[in-house]
């Protein structure tokens, strides 16, 4: 909890900081001048506040990233730490943070993943996992889900499925999308979660065949779909993949950079259906991003690959100490603290029967999925038709629903993630049962706003 | 200076290092099976020492990053202030550190260069710096020089001159490349600094003649090549590619990752010829990569192309505040200690007459080039016929006599930068004039192993 002294007012050094923000700060993925950027002043635990003293509780995790909240004590004191240590070496020499960082990551990873290549965050990971898939297997397309987000490098921004690829297009040759599971607006017209579960697998293995399997290095897609959705697959959905990747000898690449290291009440969100796949990228919860790190994990046999062979990409910061010995201690806590026990029963517990009574009292709830600390609200017009609260990729007026509903969550002090027409509940893996009902009490004022715009009956 | 007390011997800690490293860490640009990465146990300014007590004068900077060298106690206090302040927020938000360091940054770029977008390092920046251009002008190619290095991420790897592009193409359409100048191995038969010049632009205005002029975006270069080489270009190359740019509407973009921050004796190598690009990306030096960060700085008129319209990229961690504390205090060192200045006066004083002397006893050196504390000795078999001492590309037994030449430096406690046939001077901005003259004295002798091979007269 946060204590109120932490927290004091000083509105002109937030005046002064939103100033040279406007003059000199470029940010991602925004018209720099239709964007007035909140300065935020500091943050513990699940809150954070801004230089005005107010204070808001975190339901994004910033960017589902902060999977221990904000300023984890045991993580600040061993980035101070290694700061007096031993800052940064090169990716040539070895380092004890890096050895233990990779150490621990292998240890909680599935099967036969032990090794691991570190980079400075998810984007360069999925690059790295589909260039070694590429060179393992002497093939040249990726596979990649319509509903995704991997990264926003040429070869990242390829795989993403999403409209944030339209505008950086053509960039990497050889990705082929296809539609994975959500039943809730099934590419396959199914009606159960099994039938679901069937016909994404059919069309996946009907594209295959298409597309040439010999032709295919790898399929990456995110276990349980992150900002697209939190889509969390049927139960039969990634062994199905497995089973296809085994078939026709393409390596399974796993984007777990937000689905991975507790978010999904599992280490990794695979752990949850007993899968494991080649590679797997990570980044944002291994150590909660207070320090850029992201990374590979390499089964044996794509490391054995590169035993005798030169592995042909690289990075001046990869393993870099200070993100490492972050990852150490936040890997620690996770153990000492039991991060992601918490993680899935505050999911099963807590915030599964609390979202699920919301959308009982709110018709706009068109539907409430997810596990773990990562869960959304589906928000429509319509429960029939299913209709969304906003069209598909909506700016402007079009989004008013979603932006009216964000900024009525930020009154009432909870600072919600929205995407397209749902919020997200996607809070640290160590929020509290308090925080979260604190945080649904917000939610249940808020979709007030967002029934405004049902129509249905 | 490194006080003996800095540094115990603990081989036992050192081989545990060792044994977790070739256990579970994936190394950037290796043969897993073919290294033996040295365990480092700490450093401090222009030194480093392994677990045996072995302390190493540093003449790579590590990376080229490290331009205040290791462990600078402004700087790791600065980490240590704000890793307890608040170590990450999302790039949505303003925050004081990203504020102040981005002022800093458009305060010594050059021209209109006033507004920066922050990455994690120096790949993501040429990746977004192109997707500016590209935007921007409407157009689609971009063309990069044979003799660079930008990244391995599959637009940064694309544009890449050298090797390391093979293994990942075809990666990025759209990228052409061309010769730059590099007198002593002239791709345009000159023989002075000046016909060098003279044909360069000719050679590039006919490439773009032949390409279209209005379907190239952007022209990107190292304004000081640096890892193919420390080519310095002639006096008048860069203005005349300015012009070039000016007269086709193609963006300009320096690619500063290397050169930038002091490496050249200036705060970017543009400046040394009153050059602005409309883009200069950076890493590396803005904080000598204690925490990853790098970004790309923006002219205004290329920031005013994106204020009513979205920019279409983005990352987690853009602007993160770890990582822009360290670059505010590093540059705030800058400003203190005069480091731009004693880089220069290092180059023209020191190094520069000091590299010389060794050409004068050492055939084996075929050039002495560079500026500021980015040197390079090329390395020949035959100063007539200018036959590199290992063949382009050279590993194994033909790399022989770079790596016996490497492995003798060592021995005499120097830690040199090697690549191809040459041997990089590259230490801190704030090496002292006695610790060149240690490194010289190293150099001298690992010199009699490269003349071994000299066949010259």
């Amino acid at each position: 909890m946060t204590s109120t002294t932490d927290i004091s007012a000083d509105p002109e050094a937030g005046a002064e900081v939103r100033r040279l923000d406007r003059t000199h700060v470029f940010h991602s993925w925004s018209a720099q001048g239709h964007i007035d950027p909140l300065p935020v002043a500091g943050g513990r635990g699940s809150y954070f506040w801004d230089y005005d003293g107010t204070r808001y509780l975190d339901f994004s995790s910033q960017l589902v990233n902060l999977n221990l909240g904000h300023q984890h004590p045991a993580v600040v004191a061993a980035i101070q730490e290694q700061a007096g240590k031993l800052a940064t070496i090169a990716p040539a020499f070895a380092n004890d943070a890096r050895s233990e960082a990779a150490r621990l990551i292998a240890e909680v990873a599935p099967g036969d993943l032990n090794t691991v290549f570190f980079t400075n965050g998810g984007a360069e990971a999925t690059e790295n996992a589909v260039r070694m898939a590429r060179l393992s297997t002497g093939r040249h397309k990726v596979m990649a889900a319509y509903r995704s987000y991997h990264g926003s490098t040429a070869g990242a921004i390829s795989m993403t499925g999403d409209p944030r690829r339209w505008a950086s297009e053509p960039a990497m040759a050889g990705v082929v999308h296809y539609w994975g599971p959500y039943l809730y607006r099934s590419a396959f017209f199914a009606t159960t979660e099994e039938e679901e579960c069937d016909r994404a697998l059919s069309h996946l293995r009907d594209t295959i065949t298409v597309e040439g399997a010999h032709t295919i290095a790898a399929i990456i897609l995110e276990p349980v779909v992150g900002t697209n959705g939190i889509l969390v697959p049927p139960e039969d959905y990634l062994s199905g993949v497995r089973a296809l990747c085994d078939e026709f000898g393409i390596m399974m690449i796993a984007d777990e950079v937000m689905a991975g290291f507790g978010r999904c009440g599992e280490w990794f969100a695979v752990n949850r259906w007993n899968v494991t796949p080649d590679l797997i990228t990570f980044a944002k919860g291994v150590n909660s991003g207070y320090v850029p790190l992201g990374g590979v994990i390499i089964s044996d046999s794509i490391a054995e690959y590169f035993r005798d062979r030169p592995f042909p990409g690289g990075l001046t910061y990869s393993g870099h100490p200070l993100a490492c010995a972050s990852a150490v201690a936040s890997i620690t806590a996770f153990h000492d603290e039991r991060i992601v026990e918490n993680a899935r029963s505050l999911g099963e517990d807590t915030i599964g029967p609390a979202l699920r009574a919301l959308a009982q009292r709110h018709p706009s709830v068109g539907e409430v999925r997810g596990l773990g600390v990562f869960w959304a609200l589906e928000l429509v017009r319509d429960r029939e038709t299913r209709e969304p609260l906003v069209p598909f990729n909506a700016t402007g007026d079009d989004a008013r629903p979603m932006t009216e509903f964000a900024a009525e969550c930020k009154k009432h002090g909870l600072w919600p993630f929205t995407h397209f027409n749902r919020t997200h509940v996607v809070p640290p893996c160590n929020t509290s049962a308090e925080e979260i009902a604190e945080g649904v009490e917000a939610l249940d004022a808020a979709l007030e706003v967002a029934d405004r715009y049902y129509t249905g009956s």
